[in-house]
Parts: structure tokens; sequence; C-alpha cells
């Protein structure tokens, strides 16, 4: 299929291609419709933007045309296509966006030919019971709306929230069932429609499997399986293992179609594929790209395009935590890059500004940004203040220039004095009114990073389709070790997804594959993470961010066991951590970090509300669109009490409250 | 019953009573022994707080302790009290809670006698499918767990996410059924499953109606409903009429029993009720505040409480569009200032500080802050520019005297000189580097905002337990007319789900319904609203708000009509205004505004990702507890097109995108 795959990067939206003419687009068809084998149809992995049905209509509209051109049997759109996932609250508050879906629905329909579109959109729910709308895909032939096949299983967990807006459809199985112009017949599910197979998972959310159903009871020559899923660590491993078994245990090929790009939080890295009838991958479209991805389900499969570096070998691997990173590593760099670039795009930015330490967190979200946005949308400013080193300075010069990002250097020291004689006026005036003031405070370590915002936000006021960025670490937002209006501050969150040991991998990485090699100078990697904002007494140096909390190693696993274990204190005081293994730490010494952490964490809850949206990137997160903690739950006893100890706690005296 | 009441707020968490001795309160409880008649239960209207179990517990073991001593048939607790509503999704990633609320169960059972304790808890689901949890009621006595109701029906709409963790729960109607010692019996359902009546409502939600199900089966001799529902404008209304539907259409009494206090957003007014078998009401617990109340179903009702006034003569009112707040605003007052009350005191923040601008919002702020939190645990900060007007200046400082709050002025002029400075040269640099400065911008206007977000974040750091407050108003986050760091900045927006019109109107509301009247000066009430952050041109005055928007009464009908009607802009331009009543307004005129609407509020979503909780006020809000709008979502089309133009824009030839 190699060739195959080449016309089509010609004929449709190739970002190497962009210069070709329609004349060569043209030839590149007519010699594609001859290789073709009967039964082929185009996965239509493409990028749509949530709201903009007239946008996704004319796209898809092109697809449509090629797809025309070349004769196949179908082509595929994803989920939810025509609205664009995700569709937040809006079609519940603005109907007019699924009165303008079926319109266009309609229209497209009066456009087609025996080539069969299958294509994703919102439909009305008619009936007096039940949500407003269901999760539908058309399918749309000569002229016509032929058929609508309605999604039964609606995930309510995580990121997702179909059952907010949709009604789960009670489909008889014949009714799945689209029989193309080859012949051939096709079953089509709806992304969580094929996510409830009895025998691969140990517990099952929903009561009916609709690829079983409509496999034993229609015997379709294939399933397709019109998804919008996202990627996050261990899920590709998922997918696979499930497609792949789930094709083999019917014996029955399944064509999964995924859309690519990023919504807001969530990354789309299309690998649409199929898979035969022995459960064997025999296509695979591009990584974080759109693709005119032409297949034959039954007759020679397609192109198989490789995953991102490490996920290929770990296929089959079981979670646990690892200090490893990199199987993850390319798959992390482009689900950020294309977040970034999706939500600066889909938003209307088109420039970033952020502030450059020299430490970690900005140098990578600074590379990050440039890959995503290009070196000359990006500026930035590194503003010392006097506990700056010139490390730090020279460093974040040095990777401006590596990267050739815009940059520039100004100094928050005026600004810092001139607020900090203004507190020393201020807060001895309410000292007279309140008598809680801190002995040790952090308001000198907040001026400095606040100041700092100040300045870029007022970049962003003064330069046009500018977003500052905020540079947190997800490490550091666990544990509230982040400053409200300074380093949390900003548009879009890149790395808040990333843990700190994570995020040294990715540095490495970075500096090996990159175009640019070694972006990143070598000191940012080698010193130890601090927010130079304050001197620590006991070294008179600048404090180091682990000295303040706990070694990255352990807190990062504490993190893992918490996202992906849901463990207790309890639970983790009895299983041995990888930093355990590595250095001696007492029982009291474990202890007192677990509860430092659940303290800290317990704190921060305000600060995750006020949190800029950010790309999920790990299996769990604590990402907005996928957990929420309310801020008042601050007494949560994360470590379990005895039976005993609680009906002690129930006294026999009445006892008053105040 | 009257007696009945002053005695059980005597004998529990009366906070009027919190100096009685158990003595008085053992007397009491003697006394309304020998009062109550066969069949006489307390709904236990309290106050959970949300992850903290053992509080949870312990609090509902000495209202149960008291309910014991008065031998009544039962005391019920409101939906998941052992928990604490709302859960977020805390109860999916910490399993520990739900361990340790199951053995708070157990341990509470222990202590029962034949006064049966009705009270709301998580569940296991230990089945191989569906979801981890049931939201279950579980009836206690005589030393065990007795029975365990399933809630049915689980609402994922606006606020609620029950069908996030909940199994929906196919419960025959048997086994909701609970038999007292009295002989009397009563069926069970949970919140949700009271609010489907197919007569009642034009369309439902579900296709079962447990309330049907439980009296065509069973016959109980009344229906109790436990609840966690939330207060909203005309959400009284509605559940008062629902409520005494249904008891009528049975001619059985339904029992509805509520919480109190606030969960983050979500506010709980109370008002636990019987309604007897002619729908007529006939007990009501007091609004915004716990209460032990005692009723008798069948047997004399109980006390009748006020509503908040206004609410009682618009009962039967149907929802329109009106400039009249005056029937909401005690209501909006009261949750508010609960609101307030609760996230402070459930986050573990004490004292609050907010900028005084001598404006309206930040005034209506600070009288709601005061009246929560106590005026000494209130600072105003009056933070003048030299665009400040000295009445500005002079109202904030009045309005500061009459609260008793806290008061403090301090110039930003430095600040402000410092910043302004320092960004002449730097833009000067940028602009070398990117050609697209704006003309004219907000940067001034910002820097003014952001230095007293500066300052504010400052005290906090410096003394303890304190936390900003954001002043923005639902009006101006709608347009998006509002500061990032700066007025829309804090750890809790108490005005953001109130819009403009009606913040007048609460205004005066205040100044004649607080016990210390007209605290508010006149001046701030009689000026149009300003940011006085920038002149205008025009006028060579402070440039006013409506001057840069849109007229507030007009504005604040299209966010009505937007909420409550889900309206387009078609829709919008065919029906007439209130202010188009008033005032001579063109439809070109009118056309703009809504364009200019939809087009800031498009640009706004940003904004709101980044906003701190604020509290739910209105039918329908913005608040991020139940509205998600993505902002990559900004080319959503809110002007319906012809399906001709639609045909239109498929044009035959192919179209490449770049």
């Amino acid at each position: 299929m190699d060739r195959i795959e080449e016309l089509c990067s010609i004929i449709l939206k190739d970002i190497n291609n962009k210069n070709l003419t329609p004349e060569d687009k043209s030839a590149a068809a007519n010699e594609l419709n001859c290789l073709l084998a009967e039964g082929s149809i185009v996965i239509a992995q493409s990028n749509p933007h949530s709201g903009d049905v007239r946008g996704n209509a004319i796209k898809a509209y092109e697809w449509i045309k090629w797809a025309q051109k070349l004769n196949v049997d179908a082509v595929i759109f994803p989920e939810l296509f025509l609205v664009g996932y995700p569709i937040g609250d809006f079609v519940d508050r603005f109907p007019v966006i699924v009165e303008e879906n079926i319109e266009w629905l309609n229209a497209l329909a009066l456009k087609t030919n025996s080539v069969k579109v299958i294509i994703g959109f919102i439909e009305k729910n008619t009936r007096k019971t039940g949500k407003k709308y269901y999760n539908s895909v058309a399918v749309l032939s000569d002229g016509k709306i032929e058929k609508v096949i309605r999604k039964s299983l609606l995930p309510n967990y995580a990121e997702f929230n179909d059952y907010r807006h949709f009604e789960p459809a009670e489909t008889d199985s014949s009714s799945r069932i689209v029989e193309f112009k080859s012949g051939k017949k096709a079953g089509i599910v709806i992304c969580e429609d094929g996510w409830n197979d009895r025998d691969f998972f140990e517990k099952n959310l929903y009561k009916n499997d609709p690829v079983e159903t409509v496999i034993e009871e229609q015997h379709p020559d294939f399933i397709i399986n019109c998804s919008a899923s996202i990627t996050r660590a261990k899920k590709e491993q998922l997918k696979h293992n499930m497609l792949s078994f789930a094709a083999k245990k019917y014996t029955t090929p399944i064509v999964y179609v995924n859309q690519t790009g990023s919504g807001e939080c969530l990354s789309f890295d299309g690998c649409s594929r199929v898979y035969n009838a022995d459960g064997e991958l025999i296509a695979r479209a591009k990584s974080y790209e759109e693709q005119f991805f032409v297949v034959n389900p039954l007759n020679g499969g397609g192109a198989v395009y490789p995953l991102p570096a490490g996920l290929e070998k770990t296929l089959n691997e079981q979670k646990a935590f690892s200090l490893d990173h990199e199987p993850d590593l390319e798959r992390t760099y482009l689900t950020i890059k294309q977040a970034i670039r999706d939500y600066f795009g889909k938003c209307g930015f088109k420039r970033a500004v952020l502030g450059l330490s020299g430490g970690l967190d900005s140098t990578v979200c600074a590379v990050l940004l440039a890959d995503a946005l290009g070196a000359e949308n990006v500026l930035g400013v590194s503003m010392p203040s006097k506990i700056t080193s010139e490390t730090s300075k020279n460093d974040a010069r040095e990777l401006a220039h590596n990267l050739g990002i815009n940059f520039t250097e100004v100094t928050i020291k005026d600004m810092f004095e001139t607020t900090r004689i203004k507190f020393d006026g201020l807060f001895a005036d309410i000292e007279k009114k309140w008598d809680c003031r801190y002995k040790e405070s952090f308001t000198n370590d907040n001026i400095q990073a606040r100041s700092r915002g100040m300045l870029l936000w007022g970049i962003a006021n003064e330069f046009g389709s500018c977003l500052p960025v905020a540079t947190s670490d997800k490490s550091e937002l666990y544990m509230g070790y982040a400053t409200i209006n300074g380093d949390m501050s900003g548009g879009y969150a890149p790395i808040a997804d990333v843990c700190k040991t994570k995020l040294f991998a990715l540095a490495e990485w970075l500096n090996k594959n990159r175009p640019e090699k070694n972006a990143i100078p070598r000191s940012v990697i080698e010193k130890r993470p601090g927010a130079e904002l304050a001197i620590n007494p006991e070294t008179n140096k600048p404090l180091l961010a682990e000295e303040a909390l706990m070694p990255y190693e352990f807190l990062d696993e504490v993190i893992w066991r918490v996202e992906n274990l849901q463990q207790s204190i309890n639970d983790m005081i009895d299983e041995t951590f990888l930093y355990e293994k590595k250095e001696n730490v007492s029982k009291e010494q474990k202890t007192r970090w677990l509860k430092k952490f659940f303290k800290r964490m317990s704190f921060s809850h305000y600060k995750w509300t006020i949190m800029p949206p950010s790309p999920i990137v790990d299996a769990r997160s604590i990402n907005k669109s996928e957990y929420v903690h309310p801020a008042i739950a601050s007494k949560i006893n994360y470590q379990k009490t005895t039976f005993e100890q609680k009906l002690l706690e129930l006294k026999e005296e009445p006892v008053f409250q105040v």
C-alpha cells in the first residue's frame, strides 16, 4: 500500500504537500484509482474544531469529494465530527449549534453518490422521555441520509461526559449494518460501544456489548468503530490489546477510526487502524497528523505507520511505576506540542510569552512552545531579581539563542523594591487590626513571582494575539508549590500534567531528538530545581525545591500511586517505593513525607481551581476536565482508622457543638 | 407545634442557644417527649462537610441520641450525608473515603435502638458490572443495618454528576418500604427519584417513576424523599409545585428532607417540608439553618417557617425576564452569605481581604463578607490611582466605617509608575521583534488592576488564614470586562453569578433590610458603573462601563435569554426586550449589540477557565461546576444561516486547505 499512501498524501491536506497544484492532485487521484482493490474505504483521520460546524462540514466535504473521485466503498469520519469533540456543555445552552449540525448534515447528504459517507453528528431526541440528544453516526448515500446509528454505551468518567447530553440508544443490531457497493457489509459502533468486552475486562461498566450483539446477530464482514479517543499514558497499549483481542475472538476485522488534533485539554493521537480476523494489525495511520487514509479491511489492509517511539515495544507491558520515562517521551512531546498548537490556534491566539528563569520548567515549556508555534512566535523574558544567579540568566539567554525564539531581559528589582517598601507600611498598619501576622512568610518570594506575572500579562495586553504561559509542573502543583498570579498564571499550562522526574527525562530526550541537538544548556538539566525566590538560611544558598518538599523521586511515586492505584496512606506505608530501594529511608521519614504530601495536597485544592487549561498527558491527572476536587473537602482522612477507634469516638453522652 | 419547635431549638444545635447547659437541654427534651404525638419523626436538616466522614458521623450521632431520647419513629438525614455532598470526583480517586463511610455507618448502626435512623451514604457495588458505587440510604435500627435503598434516577446535568460515580439501581418497590414502631410505613426515595412525574413535567428524563411505583405497588402511608437539592432562582417555586402536585395526585403525604449549608459552588437552602395528602404544605423548616425539625406527617404536621421574603408570593409565577429583582433578593443574600461562610470555613480560611474601589461590585462584596465572616475578619483596602475620584475614595472609607470592617488606604501610583516606566523600555524592545503592537491597548488599565491584585495577595501571604476575594460580577464576566490577576483574581468570587441590574437592587435591599440601615453610601448606588481605569476621550471623564459595553438592562436580558431560553441571535432579534419598551432602539443598534455580546463572549471563555469558585445563584449560570464551555470553541455561529446559504458554501470544485 505504500504507493497508495503516497498518492493519498498528495491529493489531500498533507502539510508537506501544500504547494501542489490541483492538477497534480488530480493526477495522483487518477493513478490511485487504478491501484485500489474492491472494498477499499477511506478513513478520514481529521481534526475537527469544537463548535465550528460550518468549518467542519466544509472540511468534510472536501474529503468526501476526493473519496468520490476514487470511487471507494466509503469515507468514514470520527465520532461527533460535525460538531467537533469535545462539546463541553455548549450543545445544551446553544441548541442553534445542533440545528446547524443537522442542516449541514442534510446539505452534505445532497452531495453524496454511491460512495457512502459515515459521519458523526448530534441527533435530536424527539421523544417525550430522555436526554435531548443522541450521539449518532449518519450514513449518507445517493443524496440522502440512508440511516442513523446511535451510540449505546455512554462513558461518564474521567474526561468523558457523554451521559450529560445524550440518551443511550437501545439500538437493535440490524440498524447498525451498512452495506457497501462492493457487496461487503459492516457493523457500525461508536467509540465506547467497543469498550465493554466481558472477556477482556475484569469489570464491565455496562450490561450489554454492542460489538458482540451485532456480530452474533448480523454476521457483518467487519466492524467499524467511529471514535474520538484521547491519548494518555498506557492507553495505546490497552487499546491495541483490546481491539486485537476482539477481532480475534470474533474472527472479524475491526476498522478503528480516530480523530487527531487537540480540543482544550484533550489530545487525540490519530493512529486509526485495522485489525484482521486473526487480531493482527494490518493498517495504522500516522500519529498526531491528519490523514486521508485508504485501507482495505478484507483485502490487503493498508500502510502501517509507526507509533511514537517507545510505545511499540511496550505494547504488552503491564502498568507499574517506573522512573524510566523513556518509553513515553516521544508521545508526551507530540501530545503537548499538538495541544499547544491547537489551543492557541483554535482560541485565536498566535503568540506566546513566558518567563525564562533558567530553570527546568520554563526551559521545557519554551522548547515545546517554539516547536508548536514557531520560534518567531515565542518571546522568552528573563526577569532576574537580586537572588537570580548569573548561571540562571546565562542559561535563559543561551536557551533562547539556541531555540531562535525572541528574547529580552528585564530586571524586577525595582518592582520588587517599590512593592516591598509599600508592604512595610501597609503590613504595619494591618498588624494593628489583625494579630495573625506570620513570623515567616512567603510574601517576598511571591512578590517576585507576581511581578513577573505582571510583566508577562502586560506584554500580552500590548501585543496582538499573545497569550502568557503558566510553567507549573505536576509535582509542584500537587504540593501547592506554585504562586497564584505568578508561575501558576497564564492562559495555558503546557506541562501541568508532567511530573518533575519525567521533565528531566524529557529535557534529555529533547536534546537528543530534536533536529537542533542540545538546545537545552547542560546546566539546566544538571542543577537541582529551586525557584530562586528565597535563601535557605541553613545553606545560605537559594532554597532548593527538594529541601522545601521531599525528594522528587519519592514525590512522583506517591502521585503515581494516588492516580493509578488509588492508594491511601496505609496502603503506601505497606509497599516499597523505588526510592527506598536506592536510599535508606526510615519508616518514620516515609510516614512524615506521606503525611506532608496529603496535608499539602489538601491545602492546594483551592489553587487547582484557578489553574488555566492544560493538556492531559498521564494515565490519570488533576486536570479539571477529568478530576474535580472541591476545595472545601479539606478534612478528608487519607489514613484509615480502625473500627474500634471509631466506636470510641461515638461517645455516649450528648456533646454539644457550637 | 410551636412549643415543639422551641424545645427542639433548645435541645440541639441552635446557634442562638449555644450557651444553654446540658441540663437545660435535657429538661427541654423531657417536656418535648410529653408533647409528641404517635408517628412523629425528626428531620435532621444538617450541614455536612464534603469528605469529612468522621465529622459527619459524629455530628449525626449527636442528633440520633436526641431523637432516641424523644423516642420518635425515626430521624432522617439528607442524601449522601455521611460522605457529604458534593463529592466531586474524590470518591473515585480515594476509595478509602468510601471504606471509611461504610465503617462509620456500621459504627452508628451499633448505637441504634427502635428509633430508626435513615441516612444517606455511599454503598459499594460488588457486582462485576456497573459503576463502582450506589448512592444509597441506609435504615439503621436495633443495632443493625436493617436495609439499604438505592437511588434509581441519577441526575447528570448542570451541577449534578451522579452518573459519573453511581450505578442506577433497579430497586424493586418493596425494598423501598420501611415500617416504624408506630405501625406506619413509609416509602423512601432519594432526591431525583422524586423528580420524574409524567403528569407534572412536559418532558421526562427517565422512563420510570419510583414514586409512582412504590405508591401503586406498596401503598405506603407516606413518602420520604432524602435530598441534597440546591437553591437557584425559581427552583423553590418549581419544587413546591411539584411536591404539592405529587402528594395530591397520589393522596399520599410527602416528607422532603434537604440539607443546609454550602459546598463549594452549591448552596442548600434547607426548607425541608411536609405536604399532606391534599397537597397542602403542613410543615416547613427554616431556610439556610441547621434544624432538628420534628414533624408528624399524618398527625398534625409541624411548624411552618417562612421562606425568604419574595419567594412565597411568587410561588405560582411563571419564569419571565424581569428587571424587578425584588422577589429574589433575600434568597440571593442568604445564599451568598452562607456560601462565603462555608467556603471559608470548610477550606480553613477565616479572613477575607478585598479591594474597595467605591464602586458597586466591591461594595456589595464587602457587605456580604462582613455579614458572612464577621466585620472584624474583613479588611477593605482602598487602592487609588491617579484616575480614582475623591468620591470613590470617600465612598470606600465611608462604607468600611459603616460596616465596621478593617480598612486601610494605599496608593498604587508608585507601583503604576514603576511598572509603566519599565514597560516603555520593554515594549520598545519587543516592538523590534513583533510588529503586532496595538495602537490602543488596555495595558495601562490592567497595570492598575493587577497592582491591586498584587497588594491583596501579598496581604494574604503575610496574615494567617486570609483569602483575597474576586469582585467580578456576572454581566461583566460574560463580556470579558474583567482583568486577569486583577478584579478577577481571588480565592472566591461571591457575586460572579449576579448580574449588574440585580446588584443595584441588592444594594438597595441591603440598605433597607440589614439591621444597620444604609451602610452603602447613596453615591455608590447612584453613580453609573465604571472601572476608573481609563479616561474616555469623548467625555474626558473616566470611561463608563455602559459606554464600553452596552446598557446593562439590555445586556442582562441577553444573558437571561441565553441561560433560560437558550436563544440564538435570530430568536432574540425577533423578540422585544424590556429595554426596547423603555428606550428607542433601532433594529440595527439591537443587532449590533447582540453581535457584540456573542463576539465578546466567544473571546471571554478563556477567562472563564481561570475564574475562582463562586456560588451559583441564578436559575442557570456560567459557574464551572454547572457549565463548561471549552475556550477553543471560539468559532460557534450563534446566528443560524439558511439551508440555501449552506449549499452555496459546499462548492463543487475541490478546495485545498492549508
